[in-house]
């Protein structure tokens, strides 16, 4: 494993990056079930979005930073274009959980993310995602290849 | 448009069956916006959910009554097992939508719904959904014809 | 009761001001519950939220005026400074609720709310929340008359 | 520091317990904002719930033992009772927080925490809330010796 955060007094803080890609443990809070018993279904998109905001981070991509300019030259943001799910087993008040994210693929405006998330060995989630970079009045961007740079496996 | 809920102070909260199936009245708010100015991708899925649930309502499901195995036999609850969705423009703070749902189409243990979310004459969101019907430990159901038959068109 | 929103296909949809304040009828959904079988504890707080920005509306202010500057001159938002709840039953799924928020008291900088939550005739949380208006970089700002005098009743 | 959890590959996930009490790190993610550029109100109460859960879990109690019944005798949950918050700084995108949660003071049937948040040395959120522990149909319980000795210091 590389690309762990340095510094911090909490160093697994952002999950950690690897050769596949990148591990997010979560944890299973109150907030994320409901009446049912098992989580709430848009909660596995929650996690899934902190899984790709932790991987863009630890490749030094950072949402602030794209926000007010000083990443790209023009302010910008993340947003989910598409996406598919697969709802395959209920995670659980107290489970504890890893959400794992590819490295994406890339067109000239999007980029395509496989995530997934398990308990165990054992999936209980899948996700595909589509996302588009935004200038702040919703214009679809171009993405700077320099950004692509930094989110392209070594 | 039928079905209207009848009796209550409020009679449009739970919205209005026609024909082609179900609209109920979103408000953007606070919570459903992030920090792009936009709304959360995630808040989506939260009203299709909304407008699920008020659909099944307005046909004579209600899931208190699943839960306590009173409609059905067996105590049991709808759970999302797969979904597809397209984010075609973003909702901002104030805006007043409206979630489109269609009646569904069933196999044994599955039914698929379209639905999508409009602002003005506009989409700014489209799902399609499968949901299956769990007993209380989680296996999958066949779908009671009884339940079936509610949520089949006239 | 007076202040009805004109014009929409949805007359209710931003409730409703009468004398003694504003009341929002509101549904729970799956969103709303947690795996304890009630609302999770913030719900509550996001459902007064509601009523909060609902009350506004009717009464002339909404937040994408304050935020671009058209309403008071400056960009602006409404930010919760401090609040006291009172968790006194459990809201469960399918309930029907109304959020009941009463006119504010003002300071220079500062507006406070009492409101509750009703379930049938019985009270399931009350709230007391002090508001202030914050400048885009997060200032306290002074309430602008203009804006106050919307604020009172009548 | 003690009180760690230990076996797992993410020994952090459930924060530290210390001689003031526990420490939960906690990142703020897209969801945790609103159009304001902020933190919604809201998510502070999340943070901090998730801070005493991971509280309890570190001195031993789980929420699914208690749900359960394993731990008490009777299948039980917590609830928040009543609360009050102060928000003295906005937490915006990105920014690592400490949710800290000091030991609790106990009644027969209720425990009141403190808890605040803070970004560097700066604290942003303080909360003070009272819990109970409610049988499954929402019936306050005596709290338990044996649980009240768990979450005593040492």
């Amino acid at each position: 494993m590389t690309g762990v955060a340095r510094g911090s007094a909490w160093p697994d803080l952002s999950g950690r990056v690897g050769e596949a890609g990148h591990v997010l443990p979560v944890r299973v809070y109150f907030e994320d079930t409901d009446f049912s018993g098992s989580c709430y279904h848009a909660t596995y998109l929650r996690w899934c979005e902190r899984g790709r905001s932790d991987f863009l981070r630890l490749l030094g991509v950072h949402h602030n930073k794209l926000a007010d300019g000083s990443l790209t030259g023009e302010p910008s943001v993340f947003a989910v274009r598409r996406l598919k799910a697969e709802f395959l087993r209920g995670a659980r008040i107290d489970d504890e959980l890893e959400v794992h994210t590819a490295y994406g693929t890339f067109t000239k405006a999007t980029i395509t993310i496989a995530q997934h998330v398990v308990r165990g060995g054992e999936r209980v989630f899948e996700l595909e995602v589509q996302c588009v970079l935004l200038s702040m009045s919703g214009r679809v961007l171009r993405l700077p290849p320099a950004l692509v740079a930094l989110l392209t496996r070594g």
